[in-house]
């Protein structure tokens, strides 16, 4: 039953493992058209008879496959080349639009493996959000196709308001919530509304790019501040630049170290801010993956003088396209936010605003978040495990009790840039730790996302592993 | 059948019109719940029989709860009370989630008779909309829910390029095509991009709010330059501030004047860009409506040097909620705007742009274009005739051959501000012509918004008679 053509293509090669052979044999078919969408692949008992091989082999090859978006398992049905994909297949996914029109379709460059700050897309409710949109859609009134509040939809910046308060221990009223156009617009936004020519920001050195870039581009004067295992040093910034007119901060999980700001530092930046009038940001990222005993309250949560900016993303607990995140304002600042919002046009389409309200407001936000956190667990470690399997003792984890990402130190000191260097030419997304500080030294060693399934990270181990790694 | 409350309450007053009582009588009725949700209504005929009035009085009371959204036709199974209508229900929308919910619900407000600059949201093709909708939804690739591209979705900007060149006779490359959160964010994005401090902007004087607004926001110079009917007099623009770096106009149809620049000043505007390294911002905002004669081409189709910024919205051929627009630029500033656009974190929901794609490439928006164009039309002769009908000879309507608004003088000059004033506090949305102009004199006239349906139109200037006109 095995096709002719997988028979002879088959011949064993040792240089690389078999998986990886039935792996780029399929591939290579699919992209080349010799198997098209919709088309059925040999069940994996088969195959695996065929070539006298373990069936897990095949499976790997499988899975491997199905994680790119080659083939999609129909259960009983047996696996079929996935429908979506059109003609030129190479690791891309293509727009499916009707075959008669006539403008030219375009690839989007995938996800890479290991890549941060991505949530595990595969494990997306799929089927609860799509009734949901169209649902949502159905329901859009005419008056909310019409010109919308400039602040957000009502009913999502309430359903944010409620989250925070049993997740966060926030306590805000919903016009305190607005909703921005995601973290990067949100500083934009705050550079705008707080900052006048010259006024000195504080910013983690270890930094988070993306905080950064916006706070650049908005024509901050930053003052790179030195994490230590406490989190951000307020002493030094304090002695730096006293006069600051703010801190954007990461207190739950310092990005990229994944550390957190201890109390007593915690106490001393609010005291700091509410003597010299300045405000914080806290940049609460990921603070829903927590995986080792209890989630630290936020920042925000013991600000009795209003001065911290608690910026929250749906980027990481949904999904990045969406484009959506939002803000909780000190009460005396909603108005100038909210006229700033509006003279620039910010906002977000109401739909999008309405069927995430609708998903938080129907409990599938909770459930979600629930379901990744064990997932992330079980991601991380299956990760971190495999790290382990393949490179044994030249390798060192650092498992922080929270986050996306894992940071890898190597033995042998090898240059963190290089190595990123290589791993990203291969197609991943690993990235240099040292790259992500200006001020101050800041050691060697590997970021790498640890959201993605653990069966891909596991091959890719493997693979890299029998190619002979890297730093070898 | 009719219920004895019914009866009881629409006793002849003579100082309203009939219908104006039943439509009061009802209205009330569903607010204070004795009507609730679902219920259903009088036949028109059986109401018309008991009150020995023409069925048409009736007609008109219910056509006008139809459109505030009170009450839903079923067709031959009757007429109900809009079941998504909460308990407080008056000029209000509700956002309808599941009832077990704790979070409060919030009312929206409903858009204005004559607001200006708003599609006619009851007649958009909500069902194939939606149905489009939950198909993109299904669709969204695991690729798609990544990060997006910052320029925005390559299919959506092909198919606005094919648009263009097919409607507007701009000949551009999809690469040239960005993707923005509307004509208020592009202006924001562009006055980063192109303006440097102190660096001067022509504007048109009468001018558009947002236009105003928006650049000011981004700390613009800005010089007005007046409008005569042959458009922005360019050879006061060069006399006032020949250095300037940027003019933004609108050349289709200017706004609020409504007349169109002639083809020797957009040869003196394009020259004048050419000549200083100026840049020309071509405001497209409702060249699809166009009722008389062929629609004249965008001055980017002429723009040889390429000087102009052609910047295009969905508000009003769409809908405004969806926060999106686009520009068409010049090939030379491509990069910087994608590296703007990246670092502010700008950006649509890829979802959003996948549904819009699919609706222009599917053929949808075209037909809509089409059908809208004609129904405007049709709606601004009647609202044209209504005005006539009712105050005659006192007032003066301005019928340019585009556009989705009125230009209305009256005899006895009367202070439009006030007028217009007197005008929102009954609830419209009637501003004033003198309030657009800031640097030269500005004839006093009221905007009138034309696309909302005949019937509430009629129903309203029959209204507003029946009180006494407010400039009687």
């Amino acid at each position: 039953m095995v096709p002719q053509k997988h028979r002879v293509l088959l011949m064993r090669d040792d240089s690389k493992p078999l998986y990886r052979q039935i792996y780029e044999h399929f591939r290579a078919a699919i992209a080349h058209g010799q198997l098209r969408p919709g088309g059925r692949l040999p069940s994996v008992r088969r195959l695996a008879q065929e070539f006298a091989t373990a069936r897990g082999t095949v499976d790997a090859a499988y899975a491997l496959l199905a994680g790119e978006g080659y083939i999609v398992a129909r259960g009983p049905a047996g696996t079929i080349v996935s429908p979506e994909l059109g003609g030129r297949a190479i690791a891309r996914t293509a727009f499916r639009l009707r075959p008669t029109n006539r403008i030219e379709l375009h690839a989007i460059e995938r996800p890479r493996p290991f890549q941060l700050g991505l949530p595990s897309l595969d494990m997306f409710p799929r089927k609860i959000w799509s009734r949901l949109v169209a649902r949502q859609a159905r329901e859009l009134s005419a008056a909310e196709m019409a010109y919308p509040d400039p602040t957000g939809f009502p009913p999502l910046r309430e359903a944010v308001a409620a989250y925070l308060a049993t997740s966060r221990g926030i306590n805000c009223t919903w016009r305190q919530v607005l909703i921005t156009n995601g973290y990067q617009g949100a500083l934009g936004l705050i550079a705008e509304v707080l900052l006048n020519r010259n006024d000195k920001v504080w910013l983690e050195d270890p930094y988070y790019p993306v905080a950064r870039t916006a706070l650049e581009t908005a024509g901050a004067k930053l003052v790179s501040i030195r994490v230590d295992p406490e989190g951000i040093r307020v002493a030094d910034g304090v002695a730096l630049a006293r006069r600051a007119r703010l801190a954007v901060v990461t207190p739950s999980h310092q990005s990229p170290l994944g550390v957190a700001l201890s109390l007593p530092r915690r106490l001393a930046l609010l005291s700091w801010a509410n003597d010299t009038g300045a405000f914080v940001v806290e940049d609460d990222y990921d603070s829903e993956f927590r995986y080792v005993g209890r989630p630290l309250p936020a920042l925000k949560s013991i600000d009795c003088n209003d001065r911290v900016l608690y910026a929250g993303s749906f980027s990481k607990v949904l999904f990045p396209s969406l484009r959506l995140g939002y803000l909780v304002l000190p009460k005396n600042l909603v108005a100038d936010f909210a006229r700033a919002n509006l003279h620039r046009g910010y906002g977000a389409a109401t739909l999008v605003q309405r069927i995430v309200a609708a998903f938080m407001i129907q409990g599938h936000f909770a459930r979600h978040v629930k379901r990744m956190r064990d997932l992330y667990a079980t991601r991380r470690k299956a990760l971190s495990e495999a790290l382990f399997a393949v490179f044994g003792e030249r390798v060192e984890v650092d498992l922080k009790p929270g986050g996306m990402h894992l940071i890898v130190r190597y033995s042998n000191r090898a240059d963190d840039v290089q190595l990123a260097k290589l791993a990203q030419d291969a197609g991943l997304g690993v990235e240099p730790l040292s790259r992500r500080a200006v001020a101050h030294p800041c050691e060697r060693a590997l970021l790498l996302g640890s959201q993605m399934s653990t069966r891909q990270t596991l091959l890719i181990c493997a693979d890299s592993s029998s190619r002979r790694s890297v730093h070898d």
